[in-house]
């Protein structure tokens, strides 16, 4: 497996509203796309581009959201995860089990529309890292 | 000002040698540069290159780095920041300062040579940002 693009950073936070006026207002980020909700993997969700990548904003969807805990230890948000791209997500699945790393689930639809699946932190110096298969009409 | 692209994610370690290792075999990284300290920081550091942007190593250097506290929270490492380019550090500087964000510090030379300072989480969603002048020989 090659390293591949960082398709976005993952930031959790308490309100996505609050977070685009601030990405708008304090770091000039325009807007350019409208938060929806991921309900399979319990979050709302906002991207906001940078010239070479995205940053992803992820709000709590309902009582079983997985960014509850998050939240409850870092209550004004912070950085949830990273993602990065592969050409095909099932063969990177493989190449990450062989190596022992723990592969959290079955490779789902994400945020892009494509598969993705999360390694474990601690098989990742502490990082939660998506990894995705890369869009077809990918335009970056 | 205008959001500009992500220079790098900072990402604490309590070893570079083990990180790099990860990268390289798990994350398939491949190694183009090679550590160096950056004692006014406080920081050991080193790049690892992704298509699109990079991801910065850090270790703790000397007993006062500002690193240790953050790894006897997260001993494996972590997310740290996440660092965006302007093209002049000065007016940003202003900008937030004008915007009520906590500058903290004043610009001073980083990993790129470059002068940078960063902005206190608690004004940023709970995600420490490093702001960095673009550096004039940058390659990518």
């Amino acid at each position: 497996m090659k390293l591949g693009r960082l398709n976005h950073i993952g930031v959790a936070t308490p309100s996505i509203e609050d977070s685009l006026a601030l990405y708008c207002d304090l770091m000039g980020a325009e807007l350019a796309h409208t938060p929806f909700d991921l309900p399979a993997q319990g979050v709302k969700v906002c991207f906001v581009d940078t010239p070479n990548t995205q940053i992803e904003l992820i709000e709590p969807l309902g009582e079983d959201s997985p960014i509850h805990g998050f939240l409850a230890k870092n209550p004004a948000g912070g950085q949830h995860h990273v993602c990065y791209e592969v050409p095909d997500i099932h063969e990177a699945k493989a190449w990450f089990e062989e190596k022992g790393a723990r592969v959290l689930g079955e490779p789902r639809i994400g945020a892009h529309g494509t598969l993705i699946f999360f390694v474990h932190p601690r098989d990742m110096g502490g990082v939660l890292t998506e990894i995705m298969e890369s869009p077809r009409d990918d335009l970056h």
